[in-house]
């Protein structure tokens, strides 16, 4: 989670009634932090935001979307790649259930913003400040500390 | 007018509680259509929609947004190409007003409808139905035909 | 082997005289079907194309079609990311062998569909009708059945 | 017309049986040369291939395809941007007449080459030759040379 | 000339021993200011980089740099769209004169800066500040305010 | 290493006074070669500028820079998915340590050239030579050989 993320979250607060986060807890493999821990560090972020709510899904994302009654997802757009595989996942998404798709590009300043990217920053040693909010950053160290104490790779 | 502008313009009524479409009235050189004839055809085309509105605007479109307490902006997505001109343009409308820019995917069967390509086909005597709506494939079959006699190219 | 596919093939076929659908036997693993299988359901899908053949290779794709005096590779195209790659594998293939590679793009109906979303739908119980042929779908559903009761992935 | 160009037609030759060089002669404001000349350029410069003819056409190139029982339209691909209009172009086409478009891409060693950008360098005395045949490369000097003289820029 | 212009040249002052901003004279039609304004300006501007000059040119950029012994253009890049046509320009220009072209990003803040963009926001009293220095903010404002007097454009 | 690499600190030789070509161990899984084996090649390909070393480096690319006084970072850039991801890892570099990225465009010749593409070709037999130095070329056979061997997939 960036301020990246934040950002986008955010704008969506803004412009919409309800915003649900809905964390994927399928694919948890090669993940720093478990599913209820990316959940709770979510919750933490948004707090500010009292539309915004986070929650954990399995299966489908339409599948979820249509038994709460979603009737949007709000993507963030960063670069011209981003673009390419998320138009094919609006798409796929539209033909499977008649879910629109919104996209909501970054703010400038966060445009290079991965996780990927962070997360190897961090295992690095470098400063990710400015990057992810203070108590992500904090947890992010302790993390990596605890998985190199534990010869985890 | 396309097809594909009114895929847009309905997924924004679906999405949204109020939308306005905005004619821009200033640079309408080379244009079939004068703004007064956008606007009335445009109108006619978004009937369907309760929700909808069509205005005409001058000057900048942030400017209008402003006065009319509007926040945010909804742009249609066809292609790589549209993707970076627009995010440029919202990230220049986000800095002058913030104001949001909201992209929404056509639809694919509309993803190559370009006003300009249909208005060449148009032209050239090409077959635009399926393309437009009826009564605008009529009025563009008739202004064309008004400028030929013209001997207006 | 989605309906994109089918439609590139169709598409191949009515374009050239023989058409021959190669399919790779090298990278076989992570996939929900053995080459074998998939010959057999491309052999199925095809069968309505009398000039087109389904074949498997392995090794360069440029060394079998210098063995059977093949001159041009067909790929489909769906979106600039596939573009940027396909350019270096037609570049590529060219510098080894004298081979052309010819590009046809997919029906935008079709211009979502990737296999690897096609087969994440349909493993998390979603409907991949008319995005698959029929028997495509079936013998999909009864895979990830069979792979879901050994426990396996 | 450039090397380039002149690729393509040498890939098209190879690939098809017949190959007809299509020259529009709408929109020839602002060009160097008349249609007649394009076609005379371009006939001289494809004469090595004996499959290939050169033609001009007025209105839709579908149009003219149907006429002639032409079914599908060779396109050269250079880069990203290309490809975004030239889809668009194709999807057009193909909505139009059922007519295939097939893009093949250029050899790496011209897909710098831009009319556009040859005809600027020309303009500023650059050496061009490499770019374009050796006749081109003369009678597009010849035609600067004439335009200067008429003080036409 | 934007802040994005400036943020280029700074970087391009820190790469290299000596930079020259060389300014085309050559299309000047349709731009509000003069090459010698323009000079003017942009040396103004960048004043505070003691190993960066601006100088004008006539013809083809190789040439000048031909002519006064400079080994690489320095181009700004902001998105992928810059990218596609200044690779081309990149290698034409190493195609005509074995000079070398080095991309350097903007900063993400200036990411959307475009002249024309910023040109327009001016035109219909949009506030600039920020996105130009301040000193051709006034320049920029005084202009327009003359040219809407004479009923220029 | 590929003739695309060399081709890049060739140009980097040209442009700057003193260049390192820094090659990371860390993520050094699924390599053909060991790192001292790539510092090795590496350096036996670059023997001909002189001012060219080649290191190895662990960690972040930046921490590299900084302890040695380093300034900006030189990029071969061949296609806009390199593109993408590389202005993302210039701007995140940049934030963390001010460190300035420059990108050099690959020869047109060698667009199409990556590590991953000519190591597929070389494993199957394919012929790489053109596309990487000679040398390499018969380590590269030499040790696919060995693998093979080895039963060493």
């Amino acid at each position: 989670m960036t301020n990246g993320h934040i950002d986008i979250v955010s704008r969506a607060s803004y412009l919409f009634d309800e915003v649900v986060v809905a964390v994927g807890v399928n694919k948890s493999k090669n993940r720093l932090f478990s599913p209820e821990e990316r959940i709770d560090m979510l919750t933490e972020a948004v707090r500010e935001f009292p539309n915004v709510k986070v929650d954990g899904f399995t299966g489908l994302l339409t599948t979820y979307c249509q038994e709460r009654d979603i009737h949007a997802i709000v993507k963030g757009l960063r670069a011209v790649s981003d673009f390419d595989y998320e138009l094919q996942m609006a798409q796929m998404n539209s033909s499977l259930a008649d879910i629109e798709t919104v996209f909501v590009p970054t703010t400038p300043e966060y445009s290079f913003l991965a996780s990927s990217l962070v997360k190897e920053v961090a295992t690095f040693g470098g400063d990710v400040s400015g990057l992810v909010p203070d108590f992500v950053r904090e947890r992010l160290a302790a993390r990596i500390d605890e998985n190199r104490r534990k010869g985890d790779q």
